[in-house]
């Protein structure tokens, strides 16, 4: 539970998407194989919020993202949200646009890594997504398409323009954001837009077991690692070595740093408590 | 013609470039082949001006940039640039140094995509001028040279310490603006500066091909992507993400947009009209 | 000597590393081979003002930093680290990790080339030491790891998560920097951790190989090359741009650029000062 709780209420029945929570480690599994895992207004309304609450109870320590049949995400639905767009007026749409926006600033900004476990198409919206998770295990039917040009839109959807350079550096990411072309594992791996290709069909058990060793370690620690890897691509090298100098004084008056030396000195694992 | 002329006029005779235009399409060939297409005072003040009338205009959709000869651009001519700025006052040698600087802030600016199409040799401001680009094709002759070390000056030319890092990583980076050795064709391509590897001698054809299906293409979508990605080098993640969601919000009153959903209902090819 | 010295005096004797200056070329070892060269207290205080005392001084135009034994540094010394700062109160922690960040801006904004000598282990504060600098040569028998969350603190330790990121991208750092896993030379290559993979046992040689080469080049060039690739990391393009601007015509003025047109003219070497 959250050392501080508002009155927010906490919701067990997440309507758009599966949620399984088990020994701190969420799966969300985008579950419309039928229309592979197109995302509606719903799923993303429902990412963004769900972010927030696993973000304020923290219950959660690591959290994979996956897509359940033969894809991850094949990105905004056409029909519910396209069509529904074109009939918008400009605060719905900026509306609708800011939402999509928030859940990659909540997948950067939530206190525990992310994984995007990725087989099949990541298209749109879906590369996205697994653009912004902190991870991306990707087995060898994975391909990535950021294809948003080929709607008539900006390749810089959701963060996109910002993100994926400073994965795969400038001259890829133009190339993708403006062609819209599928990039598939093996080209992925090569340009560092993935965390690690796994043997075909092994994408969810890796990422699964990656997120209970995640989940298993010194969640403070990782929070920490995270929070800074996001703040310092936006500040200038003297700020980061200042952040960093206060993060580490204060973890290292954490009761993890002090079981790290004990183990080591008993010549035993440490017990790590997240704190 | 520009939506809003002003009273500069209109320029046809470009005397330090060759420039053809068709069909939405402007290739801008350096050629002085005798003289590996050494850049001069006049092909930097062409360069600076011509982007600026091509971007008022808004006749081009794409902008191929390439060399006749044996090769792409040996960068400033020894004799007519470096003598020369040799008996140069100080505020003569910043007039000349920030006209190089504007034409790579033109290159990154121009809301239409550039294309450099690069054979043989892309050496001192010729491979700034490639980088600032935003595709690289180039076949197996390509090698790129950041040689202002070995002229004694900065490698740090004309936005070159500032992009470099930014394609291919700060280490490499360091280690091709401080040694300035050639990087051949594949190592270019291994540590991302080539958006493309053609085979031997089809560098111009790929890019023109490439420009061809730019310039057919939703030219707004391409101009905000490209604005987008140069934008966002230089804000925070949650400026960025507010910047897609306005970005994203304009096109989706489009016509291309809406084109597209008609295109995809009927299950046709869209029409693009670039706006 | 320092052409503007203060009172300050100069010291000869670093007790916590070894030092040698020869023809403007700095050698600096980590010599507790017994600890596989594991860092003091003393050893960061020596690192930061030997290099304020060099960057001071002028004397020195390349700087090689290596470690003797069987590897090249394996970090903070558990025993006399770790276990001191468990008794320190937190101004004392904050006093202790500030000064390992000054140690790695020291690195960034010396006025010459610094190359980490890689071979075994660079581990915690020795991969950031490496990470560092401009430039990583290392053998195949190097290994990197960013340990400090399997020590329960934050990867962003000393600038890390700043630096990485810019190195290798987001991916790639969030995974090593999240992990602590260590890193081999094959893979440091491939991800560009690396600026050259030497033969078995060639790192030290081929490190001293390049200061020499840099050492007897035009020094302020790259100086000015080495501050810009460091400043325009933290800066907007059109800033950058006029940066570069205001670099080249100062030194355009200078003595190395006069005489690189004066030797080429005559078809010799040219003969740098460093001016």
């Amino acid at each position: 539970m959250s050392p501080f709780p508002s009155s927010a209420p906490h919701t067990e029945n997440w309507r758009h998407l599966r949620l399984v929570i088990e020994d701190g480690l969420a799966t969300v599994t985008l579950a419309r194989p039928e229309k592979l895992n197109a995302l509606t207004f719903g799923a993303y309304a429902d990412l963004r919020d769900l972010l927030a609450q696993l973000s304020r109870e923290r219950a959660v320590r690591a959290l994979v993202l996956a897509g359940e049949g033969r894809g991850f995400c094949s990105g905004g639905d056409v029909d519910e949200i396209i069509g529904a767009t074109l009939s918008m007026d400009t605060a719905q749409l900026l509306d609708f646009n800011r939402m999509t926006g928030q859940v990659v600033r909540a997948v950067r900004e939530c206190p525990f890594p992310v994984i995007a476990a990725v087989h099949g198409v990541a298209a749109g919206a879906g590369a996205v997504l697994a653009l912004a998770a902190d991870f991306r295990v990707a087995d060898p039917s994975a391909r990535f398409a950021f294809l948003f040009t080929k709607v008539g839109l900006s390749g810089g959807d959701m963060g996109a323009a910002y993100l994926l350079p400073r994965v795969v550096g400038l001259g890829h990411a133009t190339r993708l954001l403006m062609l819209g072309e599928p990039v598939r594992a093996a080209e992925a791996e090569r340009i560092g837009l993935l965390s690690e290709l796994t043997e075909e069909g092994q994408a969810d058990a890796r990422a699964a077991e990656l997120a209970r060793h995640l989940a298993a370690g010194p969640a403070l620690a990782y929070a920490q690692t995270k929070a800074l890897l996001t703040a310092e691509l936006d500040m200038p090298l003297a700020a980061a070595v200042e952040l960093d100098a206060a993060t580490q004084a204060l973890l290292m008056n954490g009761q993890d740093y002090a079981e790290f030396h004990a183990a080591f000195t008993e010549k035993r694992p440490p017990k790590w408590q997240g704190r």
